[in-house]
């Protein structure tokens, strides 16, 4: 357990933009998807930070170790710059019909990687990595939207956790061929990415299980 | 902590087959609830999974242990079974009115008996065993219920969570008879099960609290 | 962690005490609460105990130890005398308007004493302090406003959770004299109160982020 902690420390200094960037991005989508109903900069603030933080929080209470964001202070800063980002690029955010899809999918990708990683260097089986590398990019924005008091987008017929396995999936095939460990990342965060655009985009659906009654 | 885990994995076999039958009852119940929205395929699994495992889940975090489904995948199938379940006999469950009551209480019944027997393995005193298996038994459906945007069914008067204490009182009090272990688990799982559905039927009910105002 | 878990146990006495006290006060709110809903006498006492010990659970869990409520009865009981309490003075209590904000603001200055405590005693920095700290004084009411289907009271342009971290400024402010430790918990509860009712009074608000679409 903790040889292998230690194994993921050792590589942290690229995850750690990663992870940076991943929190950024869905703190964002936090506070502005906030910022759409009456709460102050404040609730702002602490929605965005749970949205950031919530997903990666559960990952590690689940794997019995320390929250990454008590080990460093980074998480909450990282949060004050996308709640000031949105203060003052409001009006080109909103404009921007798109931002919170976009912001949402780059967050998405960046921490399907990380969560991936984590729960690899555990020792954990295929499958129990496919779970939490969804809990870490989905569970974060499912608190988000039952504090705002709505029905979770990821049951809303989006390919919201879908992504999230194929994510998975793409890790393991590339990291079977010989290539660089940031390639790895890079294309399977990128790969999320586009997946999740493609499929908004084109209405992909699964087909629902609707009661005939 | 280490000998009462070893000692509760030692009995595990018959536990297991609990288990095993408490998720898909649960993963059964949380499916077909999740059908009555328009949820896609996917987003049924996600909600049968978290019904049938938040319970668990949440008394292995009390517990400070590492979480039951993440040691071995049977979980993880049987809710893909109990989905192919319900998609296979939507119609004869649909018709079956009361499918949802019944493999809700055969779930509630099985997993008291388990939360009882692990909270019981880790040492802890009577009253604690109470709410671990309470816990373990009802959580599932709460989070469940708080995901479809619903008021919880343990609010609404009906005896829920009762029925989870007198199911370890009467464990308690088999367990103090000359019987052997099996007997004492299946007839606290029967008498959850039997006690749930004439509580359901009769519309027994405490006296709610309310206001004059 | 042993060590600073056992320098906690060591000074429990009088933070036992208020520990106590704060799950009361919680525990009135919660059940106060859950009576202006039809709620039965079982789910009021479920939704009174959640509140009162909800925000020390997450901090027990982020900080990987046995939440606290599981090592002495003493919090299941307090919530028993709360719901008895408001059985009993049902009537003065509905008359007396704020009972709800009295008993909410005096649970948390109590709760925002023992988070900040226990989090300095295991021996993290002044942003984890304020992070846990804020998490053991908020998190019990948030989950019962979720519970009862509600957007939490916090995100409602209160200073619900500004005034848990001007409690903890002031506790590491009153620490730095040369004061005894009882003096620091006392103003430092009574300031968390008093900053609270004050702020409510004058309607004291953050700006919201409103969006102009």
């Amino acid at each position: 357990m903790l040889d292998s902690f230690l194994e993921f420390y050792n590589k942290i200094y690229f995850v750690d933009i990663i992870e940076f960037c991943g929190t950024f991005a869905f703190a964002i989508s936090g506070v502005r998807l906030a910022s759409a109903k009456s709460v102050d900069w404040f609730g702002a603030y602490v929605i965005g930070f749970v949205t950031a933080t919530g997903g990666g929080t559960l990952r590690d209470l689940l794997l019995n170790t320390t929250p990454f964001w008590l080990l460093s202070s980074v998480y909450a800063w990282c949060t004050i710059l996308a709640l000031l980002a949105v203060i003052l690029f409001r009006k080109q955010l909103v404009r921007l019909n798109s931002t919170f899809l976009w912001f949402d999918s780059i967050g998405l990708g960046l921490f399907v990687v990380v969560g991936t990683e984590k729960a690899i260097s555990f020792g954990y089986p295929f499958w129990v990595v496919v779970i939490l590398a969804t809990i870490t990019g989905t569970v974060g924005s499912i608190i988000r939207d039952i504090m705002i008091n709505e029905i979770p987008a990821m049951f809303r017929q989006e390919w919201y956790a879908l992504v999230c396995i194929f994510g998975v999936i793409i890790y393991y095939g590339l990291s079977a061929l010989n290539v660089s460990e940031a390639f790895v990342q890079i294309i399977t965060a990128a790969s999320v990415f586009v997946i999740r655009l493609l499929a908004t985009r084109y209405k992909l659906g699964l087909p629902t299980l609707k009661d005939e009654s």
